[in-house]
């Protein structure tokens, strides 16, 4: 069932919507009807049955009664941000897209030495908006229940304002030495929230490496086959979820 | 530092490329020079460092000498085929490089109910190779020690052929009735090969469930989030890595 993300809080037991693009959406779009059932999440999070009360095609809104629903979280228990190095606007992205139906709270594209690609200050802004709209319709198409936030560090030292309780760099040369339990004995001591830097095709320079460890962050490796840029992050989220979502312990 | 697949053993201290593609690529496109050291994995999967010791460009041959190398396998411990059903060209395309990258052994693409493509008996050949063409590269690019096999199912039910020891279905209603523990529980009686078969964005019929069911497959949630038709397989292949390349235990 269609799921959307509403930008108020709904507080009543009917709700009501007049957002012009959602609006149009249901209205034209889908030709929904009274009667019809679909989700909303509300900005507090919440998830609601909202049936379908009314069309009202003359002051463009669509009238729902809503309902709590108890359906469990489609959230990760944990608080993770991948950081990405930038890379080509369709990896952008798709690592946009991915990252959200695997569950990540926060997307960051850093430039660093080796970025493949740099923005000019003038382009981000709408490189933003535009991934943060990939990011809300990944977030309802998977179901989640926020939608990630997507920003842009134009320096990857911005990485070392990082609070996240650990924080983690998938690097290369780490998995070349044969680095392969950091990861799981990091999860193991259950941090509340995580942060994982992720290098470009070119991977990291040392002294960027250097400088993040210098900002406690730990190389980690991801295992002995080399991964794509965009690979690696979604075997990280998808690592997170097996770990805290489906393992049997 | 590169990597290329011959198919031919390599048996004495020097080797000898003249396949015309890869002699083209070495010589002419990267302009390779006596001196110069790459990799080489023959056709018995034994990786070798090849040292440059002619290139002739008359008679069209790259000369090496090669050297066994004792670097650790790439390949994961455990024989994994990924089953697919089938869908858009791009997306067909992307799952073949990138389930390459996280190590499954064999890409199965089939026919199923709801499959979002159908490919007519005279395009399954020519679609079979491009496919083949994508897997080498993506395991040139990882390292692989071998090429995945990519192959086509004209129905569901030729997977029922399958003679691994673990047989799953990622289901969506696994899912949505909350499973998570098969996997991990599954995964824990360490068995030598698994095949998992993913639905098309449409999901499975029932009856492809059940039939795949009465043939000893066994239905998997992949957690709490609906991911589409090609993120399931990158997610079931890096949870394979991490339990038995990087976990810690």
């Amino acid at each position: 069932m269609e799921q959307y993300f509403v930008n108020q809080t709904i507080e009543r037991d009917s709700f009501r919507i007049s957002d012009k693009e959602l609006y149009k959406h249901l209205a034209t779009v889908l030709r929904h009807k009274s009667g019809d059932v679909i989700y909303l999440v509300d900005d507090q999070n919440d998830l609601y049955q909202a049936t379908i009360d009314q069309v009202d095609t003359e002051n463009k809104f669509v009238q729902f009664n809503v309902n709590k629903s108890d359906k469990p979280t489609t959230e990760l228990p944990i608080d993770v941000t991948i950081a990405c190095s930038l890379s080509k606007k369709d990896k952008v992205e798709w690592i946009t897209q991915k990252a959200t139906e695997l569950g990540a709270k926060r997307i960051v594209f850093f430039n660093s030495q080796y970025s493949i690609m740099h923005w000019k200050a003038n382009v981000v802004e709408k490189k933003m908006l535009r991934l943060q709209e990939i990011a809300k319709n990944a977030a309802q198409q998977s179901k989640r229940r926020m939608i990630p936030e997507v920003s842009y560090l134009k320096d990857i030292s911005g990485l070392n304002n990082s609070t996240d309780e650990l924080k983690l760099i998938a690097y290369e040369e780490s998995a070349k030495e044969g680095e392969t339990s950091i990861l799981a004995q990091s999860l193991s001591a259950q941090p509340k929230s995580i942060i994982c830097a992720f290098g470009p095709e070119g991977g990291f320079s040392a002294e960027e490496v250097t400088d993040l460890q210098n900002n406690e962050f730990v190389s980690i490796g991801l295992g002995p086959r080399i991964m794509r840029a965009e690979t690696a992050p979604m075997y990280f989220l998808s690592v997170l979820s097996y770990n805290y979502e489906l393992n049997a312990k």
